[in-house]
């Protein structure tokens, strides 16, 4: 049965202020469409706008999936259109370019701004459907916009890119269709929500169904629908989405000085003001069965609980991935996308991750405060035509980490090519501190099938990303429980673990999750360290790898090659190379090292 | 006009299904009470409860001030009672010994449980107060709460003690009659609400006050108050009393196996039901004008923002202080306990804290799992007779930190005996990283003013509150900035500069704090630990004051006496005196000390 409905608002009465998007399209559907939960619709009609060209090659398409109260506005199309939801991330120069990407943006099937919802016509009544809409799942909302890609001739994405409820899609896409995404972005979102987020959500619908005017959801013809559930719904929605830090910037100093709002709402405090207009805004422009159907998809969308069953859940995915959380989002909080990281490493999978540092809560995908950290990891994980910068270039030199300002001049690292030459050409590797990819880079020329690395710093992850390599952001203290048994082939921890704190820790996760554990670190005992403290009586430093001052340095751990064999002793480690450098001369010390060499390489694993 | 009303429940209709609370007696005060924001109330009621006997001093009588939707049951009387709110940490035996204590437990101005409040009968027109109960505060409360000591002959109470919105009754007191309190335990509170738990109760508000039953107030006579309203209020105010991993704890692993509640909210998910069930309950027994009165005058509670406001409300206080915060108690987060013990400190009132590691959330402070931390610190707080254990006995010497088990048997301590020497007799005393309060505890024994100590570490902690010591529990690395410029004459600094990362930056805040800082620390340079690097090539250590392992040592910075030296001429730090200690000898070592001493203690100010 065929639905055509060109105006999109007509059938939601509810939302009867909301401002008409001007370059909006649909798409029916005539054929039914099968719900996951049972029950079917008889159509249906997806309202999307599109930005940029599809190319020739029709591989430029990018879809954006938008969260619960977004819609196909995602930008402007010329500078005088309606603001967009994002026009921080999406539009020409911007970190998902329309110059160079086609961007699909469609409204969500159960919403109210186009595409079939509550509030559209049922075509067996000739009204709404109100509470007749079936219970739709984040699978459904997939489905219609498969549809729609196919309508448009996009049989693969470049990306698929949401946040929050829009990331559930994401993951949704590359689970379902693997085979059509090449790329996923996933932000702010989870394998599925926490208790708390769920409770939320409960209480919000409780409070729209328990308004006298929901009318059991029938309550397009009335005078009023559920506007005070709904703004109680859409008030507690508000408090979630931002951090307790973003709302004392904004209300702490003026606490007691309320804007005077039309609303009839408490007005006593500043955010009692601005929540009553929100919840008024949003009655204005959204349906309260959407909000409904919308939000109880999203509660009910589950990947699963444990690790294996989130690995399982990611068994067929084919995509590369980037995950990013934001540090004060309490609604989908970071460990959910470390979930979500971890069961695509179970999978082999190609995963960046960063969890960007925000104060501005789970809106901060949205917002421009952290623009520069998330837009320009987007930015760079876009880009097809990414290469290493040649290795002899200050970029190159400058993304060389672990060298002090003295050496940086030097054109080798000779730790990193013993290190490169110690690992097989085909071998899987993990770079543990990886800092801004230098030795990933470098083995990236070669033909390794899988190379990933974990490192803590924010902005050398986001300089990895830039690279084209896969790096996941991580405190190595923290162990690496994302990672299975003996899943790499070899495991690197160059010159990173004089400044871990758990040395035992560690060096067992290294060989855990590594044939071989490859090992570099400053040797304490280097000649001329051992005379400072000898013949100065002060604590050794400024000669080999071993250079700040006592009280700024960030190693915490100091120790020799002597201390090293005794430690992989006393842990029954076995030790299969042990090379010492000079670094200074570029040379390897064969005789005594401990002595004469100032970093060390270990290649061990577990007996 | 009197107000006599025995049975404290007949004027509370919308309570209706409350439990009568067999102990409950009422006492009634017929003189008007002058409100704060205006107004006044012509007489008032208080319900309460009490437990033990008053003695013949009088002294050791405890008020304890519940938290919003609590009543005067604090526990139970006999063991056939029904079950208190706060059993575990009141009754005989218990933290709050009623074996000793006379415990005071008020129902709140404005409550619902037979204290005057909204729901009570307005003698101007015999009808419930309803909309025309005015708007009360905390310090409204403390005033009903006075006439209530008064009448019970306590001039002046051992301790306040409160939770929540029960801190802040207890925050008002001390500041209110501070002459009447002799010391305070503050649980989970704050100065005044973050604008994120403002908003949730605004949002509460809103759904009551919205609901059609609510009829402005005046619903006492009508078939259905705002029931609805009130269950959506104590849904959210749920959620925002648990923690998110208790959530999941409680939930997550049969998150869709809901109890089959006879409510009418949403039952899909166990969490819903839960919150159903909590609503349905709290509907029974509360009165929503009461929930508004309570929750509002929660929310006016406002002992100032910025540090010197706070400062400034805390100036009169004259009690001692003990503050706990619980780390996963979001509501009245961890950082607001902090604000009052630094308004507290710049007062130079004598003041402990303690930050419980816990994940119950705000509710922490009423459940028994974490009552072995806060319980004991409450037991040893309000005991008169704490004393120093002997320094010879064994719990003395367990106590005392920073040496290793090979010396544990020295009946002395050099360092701490050299440190005493050092500290004048008056002098006020700062102790940063004092342990379980070894030095501290000598310190005691002789004429200082102010002692306080500040520690990471809760264990130790608790063990300085139980020796009667006043301690902070905080993090070096971040700073002191609650404590005064020049607020201490010394700031001792006692082998734990070597386990600090930021040694710049904690020196400076010690010269900031302190007149002079007294700081000891291990020297790497000691004889034996240089040969062991220079003839083993192994990293120091065995020797002297540094034993441990380079691999699972507590230190992360490792100086000799000349290195410390260096650092002050670098920074321009003063030294006054530098002594050197071989603590195996049990000597002072005087000719070359950077070779033959294993201890350094150094005298600095800032120049």
């Amino acid at each position: 049965m065929p639905l055509m409905d060109d105006n999109p608002f007509d059938s939601s009465d509810s939302a009867r202020h909301a401002k008409p998007l001007r370059h909006v399209q649909t798409a029916t559907f005539d054929h039914a469409l099968t719900l996951e939960l049972g029950g079917e619709l008889p159509g249906v009609t997806v309202a999307y706008e599109t930005y940029g060209q599809l190319n020739a090659a029709r591989d430029n398409a990018v879809l954006v999936c938008h969260a619960i109260s977004g819609d196909s506005h995602v930008a402007q199309h010329t500078a005088d259109d309606d603001p967009g939801w994002w026009d921080v991330a999406v539009g020409p120069g911007k970190p998902i370019d329309t110059d160079h990407l086609f961007v699909i943006c469609p409204n969500l099937l159960g919403g109210c701004r186009g595409t079939t919802g509550p509030g559209s016509t049922n075509p067996a009544t000739g009204e709404p459907y109100g509470r007749d809409f079936p219970t739709i799942t984040i699978g459904d909302m997939v489905e219609a916009e498969r549809r729609l890609l196919d309508h448009l001739g996009v049989e693969r994405l470049r990306a698929v890119i949401g946040g929050s409820v829009g990331g559930h899609q994401a993951l949704a896409w590359a689970t379902r269709w693997p085979e059509r995404v090449r790329r996923v972005i996933a932000l702010a979102t989870s394998p599925r929500l926490t208790n708390q987020a769920l409770a939320f959500d409960v209480v919000g619908r409780n409070a729209i169904r328990r308004d006298p005017h929901y009318h059991d959801g029938q309550y397009y013809g009335e005078q009023h629908g559920p506007e005070v559930g709904l703004a109680i719904a859409r008030m507690i929605g508000h408090i979630t989405y931002l951090s307790r830090e973003a709302m004392t910037r904004k209300f702490d100093a003026n606490r007691l000085q309320p804007r005077d709002e039309a609303v009839e709402f408490e007005k006593t405090f500043s955010v009692g003001s601005y929540l009553g207009h929100q919840g008024r805004k949003f009655v204005e422009r959204f349906d309260a069965n959407s909000y409904i159907a919308l939000s109880t998809a999203m509660d009910l969308f589950d990947l699963g609980s444990t690790p294996s069953e989130l690995a399982a859940a990611f068994r067929g995915a084919r995509s590369r991935w980037l995950v990013i959380s934001f540090s004060s989002d309490w609604l989908f909080p970071p460990d959910q996308s470390r979930d979500i990281v971890n069961a695509l490493v179970a999978n082999h999978a190609p995963v960046s991750y960063c969890n960007v540092q925000s104060d501005c809560g789970h809106d901060a995908f949205l917002l421009p405060n952290d623009i520069a950290s998330y837009g320009e990891l987007i930015r760079a994980f876009l880009d097809d035509d990414i290469a290493s910068p040649p290795e002899g270039s200050a970029i190159g030199r400058k993304a060389e980490d672990g060298f002090s300002p003295t050496s940086i001049f030097h054109q080798r690292r000779i730790d990193f090519e013993r290190i490169v030459e110690l690992i097989p050409a085909d071998a899987s590797v993990l770079d543990l501190g990886c800092g801004r990819g230098g030795l990933l880079a470098r083995l990236k020329q070669r033909d390794h099938h899988r190379l990933i690395g974990v490192e803590l710093d924010e902005q050398a992850v986001i300089a990895c990303v830039r690279r084209g390599l896969d790096v996941i952001q991580a405190d190595l203290n923290k162990g690496l429980r994302g990672f299975g048994n003996q899943q790499f082939d070899c495991v690197v921890l160059s010159q990173t673990l004089q400044a871990v704190r758990d040395v035992p820790g560690v060096i067992n996760e290294i060989l855990r999750v590594g044939h071989i554990g490859i090992v570099s670190f400053p040797n304490l005992a280097f000649r001329p360290l051992r005379h400072i403290l000898a013949k100065d009586g002060r604590a050794p430093r400024g000669y080999g790898r071993i250079r700040e001052q006592w009280y700024d340095t960030p190693d915490v751990r100091f120790l020799s090659i002597t201390d090293f064999e005794e430690f992989c002793h006393e842990k029954s480690v076995r030790i299969h190379r042990r090379i010492g450098l000079n670094t200074e001369d570029g040379t390897e010390v064969f005789k005594d090292p401990n002595l004469d060499a100032d970093l060390a390489i270990f290649v061990i694993s577990s007996s």
